[in-house]
Formats: C-alpha cells, structure tokens, sequence
C-alpha cells in the first residue's frame, strides 16, 4: 500500500501487531525458530561458554553510505561477539517505532537485516515491536541482543595481554564516523565518505587458527580507536604504546578530519576490530588478516608495555610523544 | 549530587559513559559476570533446550502504583522465559534515555531492576546505554534480553493443546491495565488500582511438578486474556470456550471499567499467566497454585474444544454465548 505508515496500533498486541509481524517481519526473517511465534525462541544448545550481547541503535540519519539502521544493529551485535571470541549464532531484535514511520522505510530496514545476518550467518529468532505517539521517539531505534559460543581455550579477557603483545588494528579507522557526520551536515568530498559498516564473521578463522596467541579483541565503535585502546590499558593494567604513521587512515576521512578539526582516532568504525597478540604470532596474523577482504588493509600499530599502566601514548606522525586520552564529552551524538 | 541529569556525553562511549557505568549501573548490579565489563557477558552453560525473550518497555508514567519501569522491565522478560517452560537465568539490559532524564529517577528506576532480578533469581549480566537529545525520546526506554533453560521433557508449543485441557487463570484480570489508566488519567477509586507487575518465577514449581501436563503458557500481557486466548486458538487450531462468570477480576477493575466502557479481559496484566492443562492434571495444578502467594487467585476459566478451530466463544454472566475477538486498534497506548 503507497504512503502505509507505522500506526499506535501496530504496537498494540492485538490485531494490527500480528499483521505488522506476519506481513513485514515473519516474510523476510522466516526460520524454522522464529516461526513458533512463542513468547521466547526455543532452540538447543551445546554446553560450553556462551557468549551474549546487547546494542541499541539510536542512529541518525536511518540511512546513510554504506548501509542503514538495520545493517548496523546486525553489525554492532555480531561484532561484539566476535569480540568475545563467540561465534555468532542467533540473534532478538525489538523496535521502537514512532507512530509515522513509512512502512517502506521499514520494510527497507527490516530487508537489511535480513540481508546482513544471511551474510553473518546469524538467526533472527525472537523480537518485540513498541510503537510510540509522535515525538516520543525519533523514527525508529532497534536493539539487538545476540548469543554465541566460544570455542574451547579461547579467553579472551584483557588480563592474558603481555608486555611486548602486537597491537593490530584490522583496516583503516575513521570511516563510520565520517560517513555520518557528513551526511547529516551535507558534507560532500571528491571521494565518497561510506560507513564501514560490515559483520566480522570472517575473524573466526583467525581465532580458529590463532587460538589463545591473540590475547584480546575490541572494536572501536564509540569513542573510536583511542577510547578502545584506553578502556584496555586500564582492564589489563599494561601500557599501550602507539605509532600515529601506522594507524590506517583513509585519504578522505584524513582530508576531511584535518578541515573539520576532528581526529580520526575518536571517530567511529562499525567494521573494525582491534587485536591483541602474543609477538610471536603478530606476522601470521597479519598476513592472515591481510589475504582476506574484511580485513586487507589491517596493520601492526603499536604494542603493549609494562608502564606506564593504564595509558596509551602515542608518537606522532612528526616524532612528538604524547598521551592519548579517552574520548571526553560528546564527539558526534547518535553515531550507532 | 543534587538535579543532577544525564547528558548527551553520558553515551558518548567516552569517559563519561564509563563513569555512568561504574557509578549508577556497576554498583547497582556487580556480579563475576558483568564485573568483567567486556563487549559481551561470558558464562558457562549446559547444553539443552534454551529460550530467549526480548522486550522493549516504553511504559507511561515510568512510575505508577505497583511498580516503575525498571521492575517492568525484569517481570516482562522473566515471564516470557517462564511461559516457554525455562528456569530464568540471564538477562542483558539496554536503556535509551532521553538527555535531561534526573540522574535520580535513574537510580531508583536501576535500583527497582536489581531488587527484581534478586526476587527472581536472574543475574544482569551485560548492558548498553545510548543517550538521545531532547525531544528524541519520552525520558527512557528499557530493552530487557532474557535467556533460561527449560527442563528435559517439557514443551509448551501450543500444538499439543487437545480438546477438553483446562483454562487457567493464575490470578485476576486487568489490574496492571487500570493502573497505568488511572494514573495517567488522574482517576481515583476507593480501592487504589496497582499494577499486578511481578516476577512468576514461582511457577518454576508447578512445571516441575506437572511437567507436560502442562501444554502450554502464555502471559497475557499487551491486549488482555481475550488476545491471548486468540493467539493460541489459533496456532493451536483449536477451539477455546470460556465462562466469563469463572474469570476472575477485582472490584475495583470490574467498577472502573464499567464506569469507563472497557473491558478487563482486553487490558493488560504483568502478573499473570495463561495456562491449557491436561484434564486430569488440573485440578492439582490449581490447588498448588492457589497455595502459592503469587497466584493464590488462581481459577479454571474454560476448556479447548474441538470446534470451532481458531475462535474463542465466552458465555457471558447473563448466559449468552459470543465471541470474544482479538483486541482491535489500540486499547491504551504504551501500556508497557
């Protein structure tokens, strides 16, 4: 139907909430799972470590280069597993809908997701809709929550990393960050500026075959590549030692930092991952990371020391040594 | 500190959204599982049938008689889980506050969530917060994930429904409904009206003990027992007949609705459950159930029959016999 929109009573429970389900949500996520239509998923597990995450995706614009609203909160969620070690495995997604939302932009979100956890080899098991009067929320935020599990002898809590640990980072830093701040300001460069947006479901070989020689995984959505890099100097008590000229960097997201005043290593990325790994296998690794798409442009940047504990210092591209702090106060609202 | 309130910096993923995390959230909720403050939460589990559950809250007001959101939004989850047979174990939470939220209503609202989880027996394990500007949102949305295990043997599917199980009712009707109404409304009555908001984890019991006895239950939340009773009519392809007489509803929701033209059987309940019975088991179930706190209001209210498949039909008090649909539009908008 041309101009059908998200009503209250889509939101209802009752009549109109089963339609909205069966005809948007069930049509492009169908699986033997989500099809019970119970108040839960049910399915059968293997015993072991289990992993589970949860993001709420608050983005503005819904949709911008290089994906979408539901690309992301697939993403986001899958990623943080990987990061966990875990092998993605099954996913809930719940909406909160502002009463006028365009169906087609909806249906357009919902076949993204649809998309990207095919591509991620995930499933979309279980979800919840709540739609709200208009200006109680802004369009659309979805959560989601995902699960999976860690192969045997793999721990990747900060505590194992080492002084002389590998820093990786798996490709060029910056890009979500940009890509939404110059959509939402009209920004436009020679280059594209696109999200990076993507599920790093191809890291598990590399946990596969590396095991526990990668001590730690993190990526560096908010807060960017810096607040990552500090988060994990402050868990593991180490220090993080850093080289500015090789941090991978785009030509389009230096160009457009350097005029906006903005620092790419506080800038979001939605398809990268940060490693730490025992020296003796950095080169593998990298060399790994490097033969596949994902990851191509991935570099060894720094690594970990003993002190100072807690900090990350970075040598500039000019030779200076400084500290890199944590993002303080607010770098672009409503990234992810 | 005094009017204090969340800012936008509050989600940046930066130093401030640490020292949210750390003050209001860690402290509130510290377990070995969320302490680690990793990506995702890491735990061991069994192998076996799991379940997961999500749901969004968007309740208003955020506080109301019986409960607040928070509270909401542990019973919410941990009653899906319990309708699907499982023993609650985890859940992850994701808020999506509305910048200018009073750092006060915060608390109490994180405050409520552990007290829940502790009744229930559920940890909190990982989490997420996002901020949105003013305007973006109605002061916080909560997204409770839940998962549990559910005991070797016991399968709530609604297709093991058969002709002649029992209905029952764990309690009566409405009350949650009439809470939120009459708070919203500024309505008064003699007897106040508050909420029926609780954690079932109590009916762990009776599913051990009656095992698949049990056929199936469902939590009669957003568009009351009638939708519910729809809902499993219709993936059961049965038919459901109930006495309007047996259904339990207090004094004070049977005069409000009166007094305002709606019907207790299409409002919503946060404390109740729906459960189909085995004839022979029934009788047994209830009395157990009615020598327990949280249901000691328990009743029959019906039986599955064999036609006619998908409806359900209600003999009214006054011996007439109509159908009861499922809710249509929108009964009472964000109701939870």
């Amino acid at each position: 139907m041309k101009d059908e929109r998200v009503l209250l009573a889509h939101g209802s429970g009752g009549l109109m909430s089963q339609r909205l389900i069966d005809e948007v949500f069930k049509k492009a996520w169908s699986n033997e799972i989500l099809d019970n239509m119970l108040d839960g998923a049910v399915m059968e597990v293997p015993s072991g470590r289990m992993a589970m995450s949860t993001d709420s995706f608050v983005i503005t614009p819904l949709f911008f280069p290089g994906g979408d609203i539901g690309k992301l909160a697939i993403c986001g969620t899958v990623n943080d597993l990987v990061a966990c070690g875990a092998r993605p495995l099954y996913l809930s997604v719940a909406f909160i809908i502002e009463e006028g939302l365009a169906m087609d932009q909806l249906r357009s979100i919902v076949k993204s997701m649809a998309e990207t956890a095919e591509e991620a080899g995930i499933k979309l098991i279980t979800g919840d809709t709540k739609v709200v009067e208009k200006g109680s929320a802004d369009r659309v935020f979805i959560n989601t929550t995902g699960i999976g599990f860690i192969p045997e002898g793999i721990d990747f809590r900060p505590g194992r990393i080492e002084p002389g640990d590998k820093i990786i980072v798996t490709g060029q830093v910056g890009d979500h960050g940009l890509a939404i701040l110059s959509q939402r300001e009209g920004l436009s460069f020679t280059t594209p500026a696109l999200s990076d947006c993507a599920p790093l479901y191809q890291l598990g070989e590399i946990v596969n075959k590396y095991g526990n020689s990668i001590k730690c995984m993190r990526d560096p959505t908010r807060g960017g590549l810096a607040t990552v890099l500090n988060e994990i100097a402050g868990q593991a008590q180490i220090g993080v030692r850093v080289q500015e000229a090789d941090i991978p960097v785009s030509l389009v997201v230096r160009g457009a930092c350097d005029m906006l005043g903005m620092d790419p290593l506080y800038m979001a990325n939605e398809g990268k991952m940060v490693i730490f790994a025992a020296a003796d296998a950095a080169e593998g690794i990298l060399a790994d990371l490097q033969s596949l798409p994902q990851t191509a442009d991935a570099a060894v940047i720094g690594e970990a020391t003993s002190e100072p504990e807690g900090m990350v210092l970075i040598t500039t591209e000019l030779g200076a040594r400084r500290i890199l702090g944590m993002l303080e106060g607010e770098h672009v609202p409503r990234i992810c």
